[in-house]
């Protein structure tokens, strides 16, 4: 964890606070929330019914959409600068890992969160989580930078690596 | 028009207010956020990366869930009540005719509107709208209540009737 | 409907014959699974477990994409090649009145059609229709072609006018 | 593999056969279509043009929905009938470790199939794979039986585990 997110578990006070939906929440806004520690992306949801299945509960697939909607806003938010004057690149998705540990339903609002905790030259690893009232689904994603037309690997940039490191906390891995 | 509702136009200021997502909004926020007149549900929320398409904007079927988050919470607030004691009947789409007039972009924020325009024994009529900075798309959805079963009409409780008259401002229709 | 078509009902034996699925139909395959005339695009399809919502039948939602699916094929077999050297239009959707008959359950197979009933200099309407075992649920769509940004008509070439008047049988509309 | 699938990769002739969309293919037409082995279940489908993201290929959370139709398809025609005269299970996803390997295009024709690996008392692994024109993704899916209230776990009756062992070649693990 980065200095600056740590210090901010200290400082939080927990209190009954209202959840600011679909807008990055503060290191405090997660801490009160109840999630473990803060992530440099955690955005509050609430369950459609449109995501429900015949057995009344959140589909599988909708998972994938929380955890690609926090993974958009992270890279929007955080990473996107570090590309300012290259060419775009593209993210693509090598593997996702997800774990259900305890089946959602309709209206529960819920917390998607986004960080980095290892990387490469060309590709880093995502960690997701799910959180309302605890833990409740996980996903451990791999992402590649590819070249704008998709043919070869994009290097990650410095400052981007860098970035990891500092806020995220994450891993510099050997290729 | 509801008396409520109409006075609630008169008594509003408004001001650059935060956008309260996800939970029904005051009659005073709708019309702050540039709404034409309150309605008895109105949510806002948020286009996310997923309901783009190849052409980089809002793709159609979306639209149709943002329609039905809306109507399921209209629902679940403001009739379910009206069913207290009785069989849960089952609500069926029957028509629906949406109008799209701009299209709309990533991370767009947008509210969806819910309010009945008519009524005969066992269906309504509502009116469904997207408002962000103007009209973007507007629903007529006639919806027809069935038994639990869907091998009958159900017929709507009087007290539901009533009360599409005085908060919906509804039109009572011959059958 | 166009001459070519017509004559194909009179040639047609209807026989207990296996449902292609995901391939245009050919006039024949449709007269003899129940249609009541054959379209100049049919495709079938069966009911998917993710297109189902809690009360166990296919959502509305659902719909909307078989009768995508049916239009973008269309677009691409019969008036893709209209545009051979011209830039590609930008197809959008401006009215979608959507009938849903009666509702379907898992597994079921249908045939999504599609035809253009009407057409002025930058817009058509396309009727769709779903049938299984009768007609299920229905589309008119008004369909606009602008320029690529999206900032202009496009006016229909004239070849594709005629087709739409010799293949659909479509009626040419004012301006 | 079982005995009558690996006596079929032997009778199996190669020829340019057109592939039958959404129904079972037999053993011989999956070898015919390229894949390694012949798989219990295996299902063709096509790309739809709602699969596609902005970056026009086939957007991850999709190959989540086709896994899923191979997944209840394999239960409806091989498990269902091992539960005759018991209450029927609920059938949980508790783990997805999906691997992308290429990415997949508009309209392209692609194989899912659904394969046991491995069972324990109350749960199974499922193989899944994509295939068009060589490997494009894969599915290892951990499932859990429980009761019909999700309160408790479900065994597996001996019936269904012979099953997996006799068609599927799983392997039986200790719990």
């Amino acid at each position: 964890m980065a200095i600056t997110l740590r210090l901010a578990l200290f400082l939080v006070y927990r209190r009954g606070m209202e959840l600011r939906y679909l807008t990055p929440l503060t290191a405090s806004e997660q801490i009160s929330q109840g999630l473990d520690q803060a992530k440099p992306m955690a955005l509050a949801d609430r369950v459609r019914f449109s995501e429900l299945d015949i057995l009344r509960h959140v589909n599988n697939k909708a998972y994938l959409g929380w955890f690609e909607t926090a993974r958009v806003s992270y890279f929007d938010r955080l990473c996107a600068k570090h590309f300012n004057g290259l060419p775009a690149p593209r993210s693509v998705l090598r593997n996702a890992n997800v774990h259900y540990r305890r089946e959602m339903v309709l209206d529960e609002p819920y917390i998607t969160t986004a960080r980095v905790i290892a990387f490469r030259n060309t590709s880093y690893v995502m960690e997701q989580q799910i959180w309302s009232g605890g833990l409740r689904a996980t996903l451990e994603a791999v992402m590649v930078l590819r070249s704008p037309d998709g043919s070869a690997g994009y290097p990650l940039p410095e400052t981007l690596k860098q970035q990891f490191i500092d806020i995220d906390g994450a891993r510099p891995d050997q290729d």
